[in-house]
């Protein structure tokens, strides 16, 4: 299956705005976690029907509901009506190759965001819905994980800076988690690739070219993942009649600032994979040159000696040469002589 | 024949303005295929004369008129008269090499478009025009084929979304089905991107520069197909008095991100081409560097060997080491020694 | 002589504004030739001092004015006399070194553009020069050639669109004839790149890459003429206060397009170019590794076994070997054994 | 650890806005120096707590408050007290990762910049920070260094510039001992660039592609500290509200070009070292060529010849050549005949 | 010496405004040469001291004041008092590593341009500043040359276009003479890199890729010298207040185009030179390959030959086929048939 762009042979023939996964189902039944809190008070819970969030939402402290799992059409139908969400963008939360962006409406934003993940092999995509209402910030997730128990642990504690705030400043450490991880997995990809020049200039391994590509692809699956976020987060600070106050929007700076750092790595990270790449190439050219050197120098050298020893090892009858006393003292002289001569035709050429 | 641009010795020293087809003609008689619909009702017909027409737009309903073969000037030019279209545009939609393009008049909206084949060998182009008028949709196409079937289909159902709008959300439609089958497309190209990998890395197969170059071409045919379109729905978006109404315009925005999401895999795609070949190479490189160690080995080890063998094969009647009673373990012992010295200098140079 | 920035010694050390031919005189003799109609009058003739044109342009006819040859200082002097255009300008059109441009002033718009010719080898660029005035459109061309006889034709036609429209449109006729060769030029080494595309794959011919390297070359000969064209053309229809009429104008979008079209399919025909080098330079590449590996296993088998070969033909009088009985068996038993020892190590590393 | 973007690990799961050291401590306590100057008088002065500079800031006289160290938590809280520093920007302040960039706030304009160092082998960066206040100016450096000091010299002359204008031009002196820093390892780099040259063309070294590669890492690593310090300054330029009179403005556009000639010099750099690895690759081909000729002259004429030579060392007891008189003499005259083809062979390929 | 960025050790630890010259010293003392015109008289003088050009600038006609070196402070300092520059400039005009640029003051508008030079070789630079005031024109060289005689010629004859305008005329007729020189190096460079192109194709020389490199270096110069000159001018056109009358910047359009040109000269020259690279190297690969193949054939015809051979010229006492009355004859044939299959093995590799 293409990892750039997923199959939609699912989609096909469907109407627009039918509400389909895109991706693959990543578990079976949905969770749904509801935290309600305030500088006062603070209500965890897990419920089983979304419509039991109602209760929490008509509150006037700030409700984060976190729904694990977006295989569930009739669950994504529910929030869409309980949410007052666009059937449009309700299918655009259920396909999960849907690019990063920001949506703004009457009644609320809405980012859709990836949550990168590194095996240290290969990086995988999470898709989160993160949908900022009037008093509710609503998460969707693909699979329970815990990208977010940081934030649940500042949560937790009374003091923190997200209890004395609104639900946008939670909107906000939600993207910060995301985005600092952005930075994490750049900086892990850009050790592998500043690590490999070691490797590239002993030139041990076979497998560099490999590895490189490798980089490569995984900076390439980052930017695309990264670039349309940075785009996003832009789109939401130009925007005047957003759902978040002046205040958090200072900090959206602060993330602005993260994201155009991290595609700036990315690119310069990108530019030193085919800088490596060219060196290394050149580096084996270079070693092939050595190589074919001294294959030339052995050959050209001793091919002639042997077609020498190879004429007195002829059985004419009449070689004036192999009677003569000193014969075979005068084939060594002329051997050493053609060899010197050779050595020294080499030296010229400053092949040794 | 050109594939990327189109022979165009028809036209030359032709009046501008002039109907000429340019491309081959892909049927012999043009078809024309009538459904009327509208909440309550649903027609279908297939009309001989394009003068039939006149009778459904004069009606409330909504009018979808789909013209396969655009090969006759004739029906070209009455097309013009009923539909009041300008003699330039006639032009364009009987010159397939057009590019997509948006054209908007007092009394029309127009789309070029292009309808992707893909055979898994090669993208094919169809020019598709989208006519949207005041109560009906024109379409023509080159040839008979399926594309807009799901759309009848979805017409034919009396509660789809189709039955309850009006024409502007048929063109958007029918304009849905195409963008979507580039996302098809370039889905199915990107598999074939990715899977090369494996074959690269193996270096099985000595046609993967083709392969990869093959790719490398339809990447840019896709390209020059979608890009315009790209640019045609943003210019209608931007048009403030198209035939579009606000409501259809919303779904566009979808339209728009799909088609941005198409560009911007179908460049991701082409790098990651590039860089395949860029690893190929490399790995070809690295490939014959091992063989020329191997060859340098065997030649430079055992060259000189055979010149000492080929020595003492030699026929002077005076050479006092034949005569040696251990000469020929001596000769033994001289062979390991030099193949020995030279297997420590390949050593000290790595390449065993 | 420099093809791409032509030689200009001529004007080395002269004040600006001077008269000066740039480039090479390509014929004897200037011609006039006038061409003075309307809708219901044509008038021909060849005149031979350019002050006689004063009688056509008097009239309300329009006036073709067409000069064959520019070297002619004292004609292009009265030229400018006769149109009232400004020395500056005059310089231009002596100078066929020029960037194609538009030029707007009070009394005349004026078009500098590029007549290409492709002899199948080499692109040639001719300048000319397209003036219109109040009634009249005087054209000048470096040398006599047909490249308006299409339009001359259609004028000739009295119920032609050109004789029934006022002299901008027989501007933007001419301005077609040129732009439509662009077209054609481009999708003939368009057909010349794509049909280089078998030869690269079946690697028959050395001259590929000399091939490759012709079309790039003559590709960017085309992108220098035609891009500043484009840019002509839409600073003309950016101006307000152009001699040509709103209709047009409409036909100029026309011309637009051409040269958008012209110039997206040289950069897709030059990007394609650099891919066919590359994997032209991969295909060689493999070939040679190819090539490298059949010489590997030859050599490297049969060396070790002529040097075995090579120790029982010397002639030490102890070696116990030569007077085995099944000496010479043994010999053979060994010979198929390193032999075949070698190829299963050769299949090993995937060489056969 | 990654060099280009710096290990995060420390702030991951932070909430944001913690103050933090990212990057390495370099330096054990941090040291407070301070210079408090107007034209008549100069103070200097070391100080051990932040809380004694609020004296000398009260006055009317310019005060120069230099941190060195900015790993202590503590002094960089109560930095942001005294000077009214909003938390956000004291995290910037001590995240070492930070790219340069221009802050305007009511109280102050900042600065983040990056003082480079180079080595001869590796250009290090140190983050400075620049804040100017209503009459002082506090910069902030990781490690006690002697960056400052010409600066530090000049306010010790009395009659100097900078004691005769305001804070706001010791804010441009500090950061145009920094800017002229840059184009300093700019031209040190360019000159090894430029010295490469030479080795390439004479190839004497095989580590020409290492070099070339260190090269353009540490271009990519000015480019990457000096091009958002090109911003920083351009936006301040902008800015109407700045601390900056309009008379230092004119001095920070002489920055603004010294910084904009920066970032072309690199560009042009880059551009030269990527076109010396090409030309260093294309030089290593022809040697190859060359050698492999060599190769292929001696091989191809020698082989045979051995061949030759080879038949008639066999031991068939009859072989008619071996008896004829003249036999050897035919076999030297055969050996000359095939050697001497060959060799025309050869001359013909042009490769003598 | 970097040449593409100068050494500032000099002004390293300066204070910024400090007057040194950055670059070297062309002559030994200061040359001051007056012309003094209007259309009706012409003076001529060499003063010693710049005071004396105070008297020529009181008056009513035009003055040009040309000074030949730039090193001596003491001048420059002078200078900016009678022409009340500021210090920030006379650095500026001191500095030979700066870029080109345009300087708007209430008093003056100045060029700091580049007069390049070609040996054939390299390109050098020369720094000229031209300083339009109310009634004079500035220039200040960096030695005594010959750039500017063609103007002083013109002004000469009494008739000239310069001698009948104002100042700005003569500035700009200055300015024409150093771009018209630009187009007129680019031409030459130009020339080489389409000669190199045969040398090419042949592949007779080894020298290429450093020919090549050679070109691509002085056009990265020309460019640097160039791309700002052009920005110059456009700023120059763009500015309301310039000391420029309408009719001169008319003429500066036409600068402004050459300058234009030039730059697209340079880009495509360094697009063919890079193509001229790739095609180089591919053409030494292909030859390579041939290389090869020649050495295959020899080799692996004639090594498995040989070892035949070498089998009959052992000595075991028991070896059958020797004294076989047709054992020779055999040999022939194995011979003739294994060459033979190798020839048809060879033949179906298409390599003969």
């Amino acid at each position: 299956m293409a990892r750039f762009l997923k199959d939609r042979t699912v989609t096909k023939g469907q109407a627009p705005g039918s509400l389909i996964l895109v991706g693959s189902k990543k578990m079976e039944k949905p969770v749904i976690r509801i935290m309600d809190y305030n500088s006062g008070k603070l209500d965890e819970a897990e419920i089983q029907n979304i419509e039991e969030a109602n209760r929490y939402i008509s509150g006037d402290s700030v409700t984060w509901i976190n729904i694990y799992g977006i295989h569930d059409q009739d669950l994504i139908n529910k929030v869409g009506d309980i949410f007052n969400i666009k059937s449009l963008y309700l299918e655009d939360i259920m396909n999960t190759d849907q690019m990063p962006k920001y949506i703004t409406e009457d009644n609320y934003d809405a980012f859709i965001l990836k949550m990168l993940e590194y095996t240290g092999e290969k990086i995988s995509a999470e898709q989160i819905t993160i949908i900022l209402g009037k008093n509710y910030v609503l998460t969707l997730q693909e699979k329970v994980g815990d990208v977010f128990d940081p934030v649940r642990n500042r949560i937790r504690s009374h003091k923190s800076r997200i209890r004395l705030n609104n639900n946008d400043y939670l909107a906000y450490a939600l993207m910060d988690v995301i985005t600092d991880n952005y930075l994490h997995i750049i900086e892990k990809i850009g050790r592998n690739v500043e690590n490999l020049e070691a490797k590239i200039f002993s030139n041990a391994d076979n497998d560099i070219a490999t590895e490189i590509y490798r980089n490569k692809i995984e900076l390439s699956y980052l930017r695309k993942n990264i670039r349309p976020a940075k785009e996003a987060v832009l789109n939401m600070i130009r925007n005047q009649d957003s759902f978040f106050s002046q205040d958090t929007i200072n900090y959206m700076d602060d993330l602005k600032e993260a994201l155009i750092h991290a595609t700036e790595s990315i690119e310069l990270y990108s530019n030193l994979v085919s800088d490596q790449l060219n060196t290394h190439n050149s580096l084996v050219s270079n070693k092939m040159n050595q190589v074919m050197k001294v294959l030339t120098i052995f050959a050209s050298v001793f091919i002639p000696l042997t077609f020498i020893a190879g004429i007195y090892g002829m059985n004419f009858t009449n070689m004036p040469e192999l009677k003569l006393k000193y014969g075979y003292l005068l084939f060594w002289i002329l051997i050493i002589l053609v060899g010197g001569l050779l050595m020294i035709y080499f030296k010229r050429k400053k092949w040794l």
